[in-house]
């Protein structure tokens, strides 16, 4: 019986083992297409990551050099490996970050060498059996205070790294000491070591193909304006039924504005790495980085009044599907939500072109304007078709958008002072740009934009008439 | 002229040394001060923090003992450093962090030092000329492949340090044997300093106070949906001015949602750390947590509401600050406010206990039967009152109101079904626990729960009734 069992087990070894193999391997070219497809769609959606994997294996090669020629290894020795750990724990994606660590890491190397010698000599004057003990205590204290340092939140957003490094370089130079007599040469050949990775890094990252978090920074907040633009060009048109016949093409890009809420630790990184970059393109030394995390709260504050306006649609797309509203109503909310959108794709496109948006807040004002109009219409309205019951649906429905449209537009007007700010401490420039939005501009708009007074004027009584 | 210049600035020097250095030494007691106070307000915010410190202290500390015992030292000799490296590296401020990257480290280091040593063997076999050819090309390579495959989402979320490992030790091993005959050793050596040093580091950090990231996210997750309830608790009151005897006591307290708005990126890191820990506490090993992302994302869009709600609470302020409203809307109101602070406070509570939220939803179901009668009281008003002008403002107001708190209601029905999704995936049992919130249950109440069955009952009614 016994034998029986176990020869049946051998017999069903080949079978089970089979059994549990193959669904792996039946799903292999599933996973095979799934991986192309990921890696083609990563690669065509920032080229620029591809170019990346390339530069750091061209950046490690070249350290790699060290090795090859024997002159350049009895040099160094082998400390001719930090070169090459140097390169690939520093490169980074954008050279603020290659940057930022690369200083952090070559700083902090400089300190606590120069600390870990300290301790060092100290250590060496309490004999043999002070010596561990001191050495112990000084390594306990260091790393204790280094690591809670790192909970500071400034320290943790510009240093972590260094901070690190102080730790591990001060552990590494005073321990070594304790069993090595050449101490200062170590320290000397791993710092000459880690600047040279850091050399090479630092040349590749620049020189080739460079990618600067502060333009990205510039281009995510343009084009998070952007975003809430297109909602504001889809919103009207689908809020009244009009983009049912043309099917759902503007749906898509309408939820756009979905990323901006997520996007704040995406803006506070970049904006740490763009601190680290030097002047270039358009951008000087000290450009206002920090302007632009304003810009992106306000945007992420707006958005929230996108998701609600949002959730409006749907309420209305399934409640009220077919149904006109008033026409003076929808003339009015078009009409918002058409200057809303001029004046917010003004303002990206003047971010990032870089020149003042001289007009985005005329447009904003004639939102402004018909939000107001749109109001007093509705009061109107109420007393003139007060027997209307079938009316109750529209009025709740217009009312309740009226005043969530005048909250979203003060928003929009914190927006376009938050870039104006901007523009002027960064000295944007107005040049004559042929504006593809300027056949638009006319559109919709009843009155002629007087400029910059006018903009002024209208600033103030924004802020005497309603509490942004 | 010349000399009388050189000694005018020579004079000048200490002044003008004395105008620069001043200022700062003015500063520096301020600077003590202010840094005194945030280490102590780092330190009391998270008791957790100071511990942490003294942790990795203690953990280098130990590990640093192989310096110091000769039989230890001789048996790896420079190599003894990379368990110190490896215990400044790996240890993290959760438990999952130290396990994530302890595994990252030694699974990659493993792979890598293997396929190091494939590309020396292989290099070898090239000669003299074809060796530095071969292996620069097998370190280009893999460097570039590696470096891309960081850019995959989910690779970068759980793997991101192993792969830099990989690169990095990938590069020392087949490096280093061009120099280095002994390379077997150096792999050898390297991989048991780089287990001592996680052993140190895991032992150190789940046996000394250990921090669960786990419980971090489970809290953080209870606390959102805590601060949401806090939000109507105050909402109703400051809306209709009952607060305003009391001062501005409720008001701090009414804007913790919104560190909700910008908890995703927290969450995430949480979840993916938590994903590496054992069973701990309640927690299982297979502990539900992509449940909590879904959770927190809806009470990301539950508190984009509130930011809404917020803003109207600002415009009431300023526009109609002692305007009484209808008495059944503020009635209304006021009931819906307790019935989602009280619904939602028991839904903190569950979570935190880990016990099926039984009686939250029948709550969120009265809120919604009262929000139902609101939008009925404003039908009936409306033509009762319709010739009263002085009205317009409020039917506006409320009007406004109404579509978002059903909105919002709507909301908090997903979030309610989610953590009981979660109560029944994670296995969540009922105990008989004197909830403090029990003696609120029964204000403003006007049916008695009927349990479990009235809420599907409700739930179903809900779906036919809004498009939630």
């Amino acid at each position: 019986m016994a034998t029986e069992k176990s020869s049946n087990e051998y017999e069903g070894l080949l079978p089970f083992c089979l059994r549990w193999v193959k669904p792996i391997f039946a799903k292999l070219p599933a996973m095979a297409v799934e991986l192309a497809t990921m890696t083609t769609k990563l690669a065509k959606d920032d080229t620029r990551r591809v170019v990346h994997a390339l530069k750091v294996g061209l950046a490690i090669t070249l350290v790699s050099l060290f090795y090859y020629f024997k002159p350049l290894y009895d040099g160094f020795g082998t400390s001719t490996m930090w070169a090459v750990v140097t390169v690939i724990v520093v490169f980074e994606f954008s050279v603020g970050g290659t940057l930022g660590r690369g200083l952090n890491r070559v700083m902090a190397t400089l300190l606590a060498g120069a600390l870990g010698f300290g301790a060092h000599y100290l250590a060496s004057l309490g004999g043999d059996t002070g010596r561990p003990i001191m050495l112990g205590l000084f390594v306990f204290v260091l790393a204790a205070i280094s690591t809670f340092i790192r909970f500071f939140p400034k320290m943790k957003a510009r240093y972590d790294y260094g901070l690190l490094i102080f730790i591990l370089t001060f552990c590494m130079v005073s321990l070594s000491g304790y069993r090595d007599d050449e101490i200062a040469k170590l320290a000397y050949s791993r710092m000459l070591t880690i600047l040279i990775g850091c050399c090479f890094t630092v040349f590749v990252c620049v020189f080739v193909c460079p990618v600067w978090a502060g333009t990205d920074l510039h281009h995510l907040v343009a084009n998070n304006i952007e975003s809430l633009a297109t909602f504001f060009h889809g919103f009207g048109a689908e809020y009244f039924g009009l983009l049912q016949e043309q099917g759902e093409v503007g749906k898509v890009d309408m939820q756009k504005y979905r990323t901006i809420l997520n996007s704040k630790s995406n803006e506070e990184s970049l904006t740490n790495l763009a601190r680290w970059e030097p002047r270039h393109g358009k951008f000087r030394y000290r450009h206002p980085w920090k302007v632009y995390l304003e810009i992106g709260s306000l945007n992420r504050e707006c958005a929230c009044r996108l998701e609600v306006l949002n959730g409006y649609l749907q309420t209305k797309r399934t409640q009220m599907p077919s149904q006109q509203i008033h026409g003076p109503f929808q003339e009015e909310c078009m009409k918002i939500c058409s200057e809303l959108s001029n004046g917010l794709r003004e303002l990206a496109m003047g971010l990032r072109k870089m020149v003042p948006p001289l007009t985005a807040k005329a447009h904003i004002e004639k939102a402004k304007i018909a939000a107001e109009n749109l109001k007093s219409h509705l009061e109107e309205w109420r007393f003139e078709e007060m027997n209307n019951n079938n009316n109750a649906l529209e009025i709740v429905h217009v009312a309740s958008l009226s005043p969530l449209l005048l909250d979203t537009i003060c928003c929009i007007v914190k927006i376009v002072d938050s870039v104006q700010k901007l523009a002027s401490i960064a000295g944007f420039k107005a040049v004559e740009v042929p504006s593809s939005v300027a056949p638009e501009q006319d559109q919709g708009s009843m009155q002629p934009c007087h400029g910059d007074v006018l903009v002024a004027h209208h600033v103030i009584m924004i802020h005497e008439e309603a509490p942004c």
